[in-house]
Parts: structure tokens; C-alpha cells; sequence
């Protein structure tokens, strides 16, 4: 959607999942999965929101003759405090994040905080800390804020929502409705860290890794991306769900099917050995820090190279192609050149990922 | 403030309650007293946010040669169905009302929305087909969203996110700073109908009343007052605290003290009496669609005027006048004449009023 004055496609809500079956929320409709997307869709039809086409991780609306770029996101990750990263250095990533794919310049954040009663004041100074201190270092300011506290058995710690805005310059253009067959697909380095530290963090797992969250803001290595004159149709942040989710979000709102090269996809070996060991496929395991670009397919090996030279550590890949128009579909190849179709999770791989 | 390029004021962020007393969250830290304001007092530092004559319930921001205002409030309230409005209407006027009273247009809204599993779906039907019919009658958009999933205890519920932004016309500059010795302040109509309203439906109280909340949109009214012509200072929603909340607040961070004529604040029979019972103080009493309005002193009159010929069951009404300089100091004059300084709670009244 592009202003307030649209028409928009108001229609009612009613829950995709039957009520005689499920009549009550479950954690998978926030797992990221197809559960999910069937209960934010209905919400978008609500709400009379944008065409598939047009679908960010924000909205990009029209004011003062300029664009701006408006999205939210709540956290409710634990532990708070994990290898990497916490929810207050989180809330300002993920939704600095969110800007950042939509083409824009992240400039002002609001926090919006639900306290548990009980919850220790240490605690709350650290996280507080953490906000502040990410948000100077994205460059952003948080500008308005709000505090709830709720008692027993109303909230069992904190839940951080951040709402940002950032500005989308002139001729900036990403979005689903871009990608063309023969675009290349590019992520921006190995996939699947914040998930796997969670689960470690979480579950006192005594394996002997040092993951760590990705956690990190883009909108630096993004802006470059975009000063760079290599024309980019679309690009996402991956998080929950993982690599698979983006995919196949980007793949159905684009009406094009992608091929993936499985073997192309960047894994760090413990993150690798902590999958394979638990029983997760990295595709699905949720990132903080990591998004994918699609670039024309003749550009992508430079895009590849930008990149790695803004991080000589980072690991950057071109993964896979927009085959052709399509329905949405995405198609692993294995290293032998098998083919199969890349599974998305239903429901819940991993709750209160973020 | 007003762009991102001004100079912050950023510092660490502690805790305005001494650790070794209460070490915890407690719900007086979020119910609107003076508790409460410490501990934002103390975000708004760690953040550097704006000097207090400049401070709204949002933020005003200047950015393509216009100025938006940006606003977020969280949305708690228990129980979420309640006579006169649910979490739904709530989450949508409570945002557009901050708007409305920084002299902002409300244009568009974001939704974060956290579940509790369990959660039944056709109560979040009710809830979101609320929400989309507010903000089609309030003609705002929700334009993006997030929903979240927490299992027990994490929420027993729904909890409700809402940012907001707005356009605020050339020419308008409603804040603190503006207050000036000899304004009239105006109130919009009778206060504390929510807050009793929701007291008695969450303690089934067999109070023989009809009390509804005053939920309700009130930028219609504040677009018109600004359009009018008469010279409108500051302005401000009552919510959690009440109208003493609110004036406690304006008061002091324009460096003014106020007297107000008790009998002049508007209060309902019903109200009135189920406060007597209950031992509430009507100017405590939490309202969401009521505001408080200071003009040039001459004016009040005629802004009083103004409102009632808007609703003729409306009962705004001059309450008093900003005596000169000063430290924050409200004195209530009773009818027969007496003073004494306005009591603010220091902590909670009523817990999830909002």
C-alpha cells in the first residue's frame, strides 16, 4: 500500500483454522509457519492490506512528498539474556532490520514494554542499557515509549515491542512484485546462529559450542548495497522460520518458483554439527542478522563480492535462481543434483525464538 | 524533539527505586502515579529524550519539510471485553487520541499482537474485527503487524501494541512549554467513567449501574477546535492517573502551578456515587476519551462553547487556571473556598486498566 487514501479491502476476519478443531490460539500460530502465515493472512484481509505483491516485513507509504517505511515487531525471546545477543539489543535490531529491507533508512524507534510483576529491576536496567546502546550504534533514537505492568500469571518477565520509521530515498524500489525469472539469490552469510544459541541457551545443552546469535543490525551493509548501482528487485531479513520461510514467502508473493542449490547454502560447522544432533534442518532455524537479495542473475557474483569485501569474515553466497513464473514453489538441489521440494514448517519449530 | 540530528541527551539508564528496597517490578510501577513517572522519567533519560516542555504523548519529528507525529501505547487491559468498548476499540482510539492531542492528523497504525496459548479464536475475532471497524471509523489504517505466541504462564490473553503515526499541520504547536499564566483549562466532559466502568465489570460488582467507558476517538473534536481559531497551548489525554495525573504532569514540566474549581470538574451521578462506595477519587479515575485543553484565559468561555455545540450531550467545562510561574503545584478550591494541593497517586489504583 502506498498511502491512507487507497482504497483498501476491508473485509471481516475470521480464523483460517476451523473452530470446530483448534477453537483456541496455539503456539503454533506464531511459529512462523504455515499456521502462522493462514492467521496473519486473515489479519492483512481485516485490515485491508496491501496485494501480495507489495507485502515487506514494514509499509511503505507515501508523506510530504517522500516514502516512509513503518513496521513492528514484539519480542518475547527466552532467556533474555543469550550467547550473542538480548532482547533489548533484539527489539533494536529486528526492527532496524525490518527498515532496512524495505529500502529504507531507519531514523526514529518507539518501545513499547510489558513488564511482569516481579520482575527483577537488575534485569530491566540491563536490557534498558542494551536499547539504548544498540540504538546508538544504529544511528536511530527511540522517541516515544510506553510501560505496562501486568501481575501473576500476566507476563513472566519482559515483552519489548519496537515500531520504527526510516525514510526511503528516492528510486528506491524492493519488493516482491520485482522478482523476475533469472534473478540470482543471495544470502548474506551462514544461516541458522540465533536459533541454534537459543536452544542451547535455553535447554542448558552440554554441547561444547561456542554459537553465538547473530544478532546484529543490516541497515549499514544494505545501504551500501543500494548506493552501489547494483539494481536490487527485493530483499528480506530472515527470522523466524528461517531461510525456508523468506523463500517461500518471497517465491508465492512474486508468483515465481526459485531453485535452490543446497550445497551453495552457508552453514557453520557447529551450527551443522548442533542440527544434525538435535534433529534441525538449518533452513528452518531462525536468524537475527542474516537476509537474502535478488539481484539480476548477471549481478548476483558481484553482489557477492560487495559483500565480502564490506566483512572479510562474513560468508556471502549466491544460492540458488528464480527459475520462472510459477505458483511459489521452491526446489532444493542437492549436491548430486536430486531435486525435492524445500518443506515449510506448519507450526512451531522452537517457541519465543524472538 | 524534533529530528534525529538533535542532540540527544543520552545516559545510563537506573532504576529511580533504590535495588535494596524493591528489588522487582511491582504493578505500582505501571499505574500511573508518581512510581511510574520515576521509572520513565528514567527511559527518557537513558534514551535522551526531550527536555519536559517539549514532551507529549508522542513524539513530534520534523522530516521532508513537514513534521509527523509518532506515538505507541501497549494494551493490557482486564478484562478485554467491558461495557462500552474491548481491547480491540481500545488499542485504536487510545493511539489515535495520543496523536490527536500532539495536533497530529491520524493516518496510520501498526498492530503487535502477543497470545497466550490457549487463547480462544472466536475471542480474537471479536478482538481484531473490533480493531478493523475503530480504525475505519476513526479513518486510520493498520498498515503492518506482528503477532506473537506465548505459552503459560508467559500471557494469559491478548495483549495489544499499537504505534501510530500522524501529520501535524503547518502551524500547529501544542505542548508544555506553551502554557502561559492566566490559561484556562478546559476538560471535555464528565471523567471517570472507564476506570469505574472496568471496576465494576472485573469485580462483578452488584452495583445497580449502567456506567459504560468513555472509549472513544477524540481527534474529530480536537481537528475542529484546531481549525477554529481559538489559541490551544497544550493539550492532553486523561488516561491511566486520571485528570490529577494529567495536570500534575502538564504543570510540571511547564514550570506553572494550576487551581482548580472542584466543583467544576464534570463528574456523572453514577460515577460519582460508585466512587463514594468504592472510596475512589474521581480525579484518579482512569477515562480514554476524555482530554484537558489550556487556552488563552479569555478564551476558555468560548472554547467551553465551541465543544458543547459539537455534541449537545457533551459536558466540557472550565475547571480552572494556571495561577503563574511556577513548580508543578495544582491546589483544588473546594465550593467553599478552602484549598489544598491536589493529591497524585504514587502508585496503583487499579492494575490493567488499559
Amino acid at each position: 500500500m502506498t498511502d491512507r487514501d487507497s482504497p483498501g479491502r476491508p473485509g471481516g476476519f475470521s480464523c483460517p483454522v476451523p473452530l470446530s478443531r483448534h477453537a483456541v490460539v496455539t503456539l503454533a500460530h506464531g511459529g512462523g509457519g504455515t499456521i502462522m502465515k493462514r492467521l496473519v493472512d486473515g489479519f492483512v484481509e481485516a485490515f485491508g492490506g496491501p496485494a501480495p505483491g507489495d507485502r515487506h516485513d514494514g509499509a511503505v507509504l507515501e508523506l510530504n512528498g517522500g516514502r516512509i517505511a513503518f513496521t513492528t515487531d514484539s519480542y518475547v525471546i527466552d532467556p533474555i539474556f543469550f550467547p550473542g545477543g538480548d532482547i533489548g539489543s533484539l527489539a533494536v535490531h529486528g526492527t532496524v532490520n525490518d527498515l532496512a529491507v524495505c529500502g529504507a533508512r531507519p531514523l526514529w524507534l518507539s518501545a513499547g514494554l510489558i513488564l511482569g510483576e516481579g520482575f527483577p529491576l537488575d534485569s530491566l536496567e540491563r536490557v534498558v542499557e542494551s536499547m539504548a546502546d544498540a540504538a546508538r550504534r544504529c544511528g536511530v533514537r527511540f522517541v516515544t515509549g510506553d510501560t505496562k505492568v501486568v501481575g501473576h500469571p500476566g507476563c513472566d518477565g519482559i515483552y519489548i515491542n519496537t515500531a520504527g520509521i526510516g525514510a526511503v530515498p528516492p528510486g528506491v524500489d524492493v519488493r516482491p512484485a520485482n522478482v523476475r525469472p533469472g534473478d540470482g539469490i543471495v544470502v548474506s552469510g551462514d544461516i541458522g546462529r540465533h536459533g541454534m544459541a537459543i536452544m542451547c541457551a535455553r535447554e542448558g545443552i552440554g554441547l561444547e559450542t561456542d554459537i553465538e546469535s547473530d544478532s546484529a543490525p543490516i541497515h549499514g551493509v544494505v545501504g551500501r548495497i543500494l548506493e552501489s548501482g547494483i539494481p536490487v528487485r527485493c530483499m528480506r531479513d530472515l527470522t523466524r522460520g528461517g531461510l525456508a520461510a523468506a523463500l517461500s514467502e518471497i517465491a508465492s508473493d512474486s508468483s515465481t518458483d526459485f531453485i535452490i542449490e543446497e550445497p551453495s547454502v552457508p552453514v557453520n560447522g557447529q551450527v551443522r554439527a548442533a542440527c544434525e544432533l538435535l534433529g534441525f534442518d538449518p533452513l528452518h532455524v531462525a536468524n537475527e542478522g542474516r537476509f537474502v537479495t535478488f539481484v539480476p542473475g548477471g549481478m548476483a557474483a558481484d553482489l557477492v563480492r560487495l559483500m565480502a569485501s564490506f566483512d572479510p569474515e562474513s560468508t556471502p553466497a549466491c544460492i540458488g535462481t528464480v527459475a520462472g513464473e510459477g505458483t511459489g514453489a521452491v526446489t532444493l538441489r542437492s549436491s548430486l543434483g536430486t531435486r525435492r521440494p524445500m518443506s515449510v514448517l506448519s507450526g512451531e519449530q522452537l517457541p519465543r525464538i524472538c
